[in-house]
């Protein structure tokens, strides 16, 4: 993106856009992840927010993390399951999931489909933490979500 | 939307979500507008940004309008057509529209189809303005612009 964004930026098939760069997710090896892309939709930064598209090839997931800033996300395309707090919700296409501040989070793709979701954030947000093994501990006293942070 | 707004809301089929309200556009006589409803899809005053969803019903438009904040756009469902200042743009789903500050702009469904999209703005803005019968001239002098801001 510009400091001066183009007006109108068609869709390209297949979760891509005109004039919008498709990004790593994080530096390899900063945080654990798998196959997961991102791009940055909207950061005018007279909105203050952005607005950003990730996307999670099949069988893949992004860091458990946590952080002070909120994320609000709608599902764009195909669908899989996110951990939030200590529940795991099944997501498919146009389900919001909002995030509250320091709420441990995690999204993954189902094993046969992508998972693209955008993600509104505010521009200026603290970095994400990932857990410790005490925190690790505690989430693994759930069966489910025990299953849901396996890797 | 409550202050403490759910973590999953799922999609309803037909541009509806679990525990968002049905709102009117504006009101009725405020200002020139025809078939749109509008829903808010995220208010959480921590991101400082709301996202909001409209559905513009077949053959109905948005109010033509512009002011001081910025709208951050992707459509979602259906297509149709936008007025950004002085261009008119075919528009489909997933399609990115930004529409800069104190620039003219207006959605149209398409006659056989709604048009539903999402709008990332500033929590706190200024109130929209309509055009004066000068501006109005001035928007006219292009065929097209005067053919899309007929009604």
């Amino acid at each position: 993106m510009t400091d001066k964004p183009s007006i109108h930026r068609p869709r390209i098939p297949g979760g891509h856009w005109q004039n919008v760069d498709l990004l790593a997710y994080k530096q390899v090896g900063s945080a654990p992840f798998r196959d997961v892309t991102r791009q940055v939709l909207f950061d005018d930064p007279a909105l203050g927010c952005e607005l950003r598209y990730f996307e999670v090839a099949a069988g893949g997931h992004s860091t458990l993390e946590r952080h002070e800033h909120v994320h609000a996300v709608m599902i764009l395309r195909g669908h899989g399951r996110c951990l939030v707090g200590e529940e795991v919700f099944a997501v498919a296409e146009q389900d919001l999931i909002h995030i509250p501040g320091m709420t441990w989070h995690q999204f993954r793709a189902a094993e046969d489909a992508a998972l693209g979701f955008l993600c509104m954030v505010n521009s200026t947000r603290d970095r994400p933490r990932l857990p410790s093994e005490e925190d690790l501990a505690l989430l693994r006293r759930q069966p489910d979500v025990a299953y849901f942070i396996r890797t």
